[in-house]
């Protein structure tokens, strides 16, 4: 079966003319970017329609489809983004209620807002080690679900790397006749390669909605995700509805064709790209193991091996520093850093040259740390913190007239904005939450302390709503 | 200034080393799509980020915004689609009020049911020759405008090259303060080039929030698009977070990169880019004015230079019949076909040989239309044609639970779903509006035409809201 790719270039390469959009009419004089101009079109005979896929984009679905064993793969050109508003707005009523972790990507709450849905929380646990999300188990669910909860939303694996028992928590969820919807925007590679080298799927664990970033660990262009869809209980007509409602009318056969590129990638070279993946994680914790300092958790405590955890023990550097030596000394661009470590995304794409000087910098950094900064070890344990309590929905909160407080008198007033601590990335207050005494303490810790605190105005002041 | 591209480029050529997302890490043996993953990145440091621009994207943005003259515009990566969810809901509160034609994109439809939004039509207007909506002027806003509306929404130009007055429009929604939003989608090249020569663009008429696709008439990939804000009667912070909430957290570099090419392309050759176009479309107007029944409409009937409106006169032939001609015959793939006539979209990024071979083509599709088949010629003039009656809001109809039921015995029942007629896809029945005995009746002969009606159950049934 020919992939969309090369449907695209077998169109560029015949004698036909576009009177159609793009603008660009694939005049490759008009851009450097001439690659990408040339498969760009629109949706014209024979090229099918995403909306409503019946030919080539159904059938490249359907290949994605095969890889994943999912019963229906819709492809997604707005990110995992759109999958996670389309998902939730087709499983949950307006109205409704949906059970979540408070570390559930922005788009989760930006869903919850536009259906006016309300979010009951689970235990909100940070590994308190690597200062980290930590996941959760079926108890997890059973001990705070209630008959009101329309859907269950579980973020697996983490940005971080770590993974929740996906199959025990849909088992609960189908016992209770409630659909589970998976963010496993970081785990498209999953279940992918020989057998337990990698973490199984969440559509093989059995979840009903899972949504993948493509881009984000696998051979594709960012923007480019996929949604699968199981089972009964999500109706499959509304989650269509969503689809393109969230979803431009002029999808991007450009980010299309690389979705099937990849998805073709992984079909004959998925293996090879597993083992790869494999062989480099190794190799990185192998490297760390002889670390005075540095050390990269193995897959017991990340079982993500494209998440590579660059932790530094006993404070003995901070993880920004860290991260920041490896940019400005060894040109290493990492995804991010944390107080404590910097992570490293690695996939079956990289090289082995790219492995190596990541292995050398670890090597030399560690070496160079001065004994004398280093702190008493932090025991690892889970902690579990508070959450403010929820006065108003999001969205009565969010759309409500607001005015700027000075942090300290907001104390007891009404949020009209999130606000988060980066990282990792989780609001430490939601539209609709209410200001404790020792939250207010805290942002004030986080600000004077240089950390990046989101929603917070000129440093000082917070936005609630209007009192009447 | 440095373009995107080049940024990008000059990323790729250095020796920094990608341990972050893509998953691809920009390495071109995994894809034939080369120059697409070299320039596509991540939120890395220096590279700044659309949803919160404070570096190269927001320079970027600043070179769309010079060319334009509005005061504030925005990148967009999910099409004009996204720029129509957040300009509607940034302007109409939540449960509030709009006046737009019916005729507008299926996005305006959307955010008024993501909204909860109440829309009151302006007339609907058939231009009854080429069978296409009409436009608007002030006098049409003054005669429909009520207290309780929040804003306006004006397609223009349309989907055909129409165009409304804009600025008398702005003039009385700033009289009645509040903001018009023109959805431009299909003029970004309005007011581009030497003075005249296009018509003028929404942006400097006045409009408050106006969407561009980039990709439809300009040089830039497809789902590229632009959202210019003037003036102080939208919320900008609200602006923004809309803006946040309809696009992906992981917005392509290489989409943004292409609107910003695009831009730096119509600066440096954009006189020469227009030139261009009003030179392609004056020699196709010119050859079909040796024609005896197919006539290309001049700047009067359709002022938008890159629609090119292939009309048949006098049914000598069917829009559709010319259309396949074209393509399967000429190998020439116009935009789409309407009863009456074929529509091609032209710009300057056209090659003069392809311009001649759509004058060869319609030339000799001419001389071969038998007399025998041609009626007698219609009048144009501008039908009003009545619209179903608004029983429940588009939110709870859509949501509503819903059955099945005979087109027959519809009448008089309220629909659940949109039921749209192609070309020129304007709704006969959005949900929430009640059947009449007229638009049964109209939509049964629609379906025995053949004509395309979407939102039909097996041909014979549509989808009403279940009766208690």
């Amino acid at each position: 079966m020919p992939d969309l790719y090369q449907e695209l270039i077998k169109l560029a390469d015949s004698d036909m003319y576009p009177f159609h959009m793009p603008g660009h009419k694939r005049n490759l004089e008009s851009t450097p970017m001439k690659g990408a101009f040339r498969c760009d079109i629109t949706e014209i005979d024979d090229y099918d329609n995403l909306h409503d896929a019946k030919g080539i984009i159904l059938e490249a679905q359907q290949r994605a489809n095969r890889i994943y064993g999912s019963e229906e793969t819709f492809f997604l050109v707005n990110g995992s983004t759109c999958g996670v508003l389309s998902a939730i707005s087709a499983a949950v009523p307006e109205g409704g209620k949906i059970l979540a972790a408070r570390g559930s990507h922005r788009s989760f709450y930006n869903a919850a807002y536009l259906r006016n849905i309300q979010i009951k929380y689970l235990p909100y646990k940070i590994n308190t080690k690597y200062g980290i999300p930590e996941t959760y188990t079926a108890d997890d669910i059973k001990q705070t679900y209630d008959d009101s909860i329309d859907a269950v939303f579980i973020t697996s694996p983490t940005y971080e790397g770590k993974c929740s028992d996906i199959e025990e928590i849909a088992k609960i969820c189908h016992l209770h006749g409630i659909p589970l919807i998976v963010d496993a925007a970081h785990g498209a590679h999953f279940g992918m390669g020989s057998k337990s080298a990698l973490p199984e799927n969440a559509v093989s664990q059995g979840a009903d909605l899972v949504i993948h970033s493509v881009h984000k660990t696998l051979p594709s262009m960012t923007q480019t995700a996929l949604l699968h869809v199981q089972g009964k209980l999500v109706d499959r007509k509304k989650l269509r509805r969503f689809l393109s409602i969230y979803q431009t009318s002029s999808p991007s056969y450009v980010l299309m064709a690389s979705i099937d590129l990849c998805m073709k990638y992984i079909e004959e070279q998925g293996d090879e790209f597993v083992s790869r993946l494999i062989e480099y994680r190794k190799l990185l914790e192998n490297a760390s193991a002889k670390c005075r300092y540095i050390e990269i958790p193995g897959k017991k405590d990340i079982p993500d091996a494209a998440k590579v955890l660059i932790y530094v023990k006993n404070a003995a550097m901070t993880g920004h520093e860290l991260y920041d030596i490896l940019r400005e000394e060894y040109k290493l661009q990492l995804e991010m850093a944390g107080e404590k470590y910097a992570l490293a995304i690695i996939s079956g794409c990289d090289t082995r040259e790219g492995i190596n000087r990541l292995i050398t910098a670890i090597a030399q950094i560690d070496a160079r740390i001065a004994d004398g900064k280093a702190m008493n070890s932090e025991e690892e344990h889970v902690k579990v913190t508070s959450l403010p309590g929820q006065v108003l929905s999001i969205q009565s909160a969010w759309d409500a007239d607001k005015e700027s407080v000075e942090l300290q008198s907001a104390i007891g007033r009404i949020s009209g904005e999130f606000i988060n601590l980066y990282p990792p990335g989780i609001p430490l207050i939601v539209p609709g939450e209410s200001f404790s005494e020792e939250l207010v303490c805290d942002i004030a810790r986080y600000i004077e302390e240089g950390l990046t605190v989101q929603g917070i105005v000129d440093r000082k002041e917070v936005i609630c709503v209007k009192q009447k």
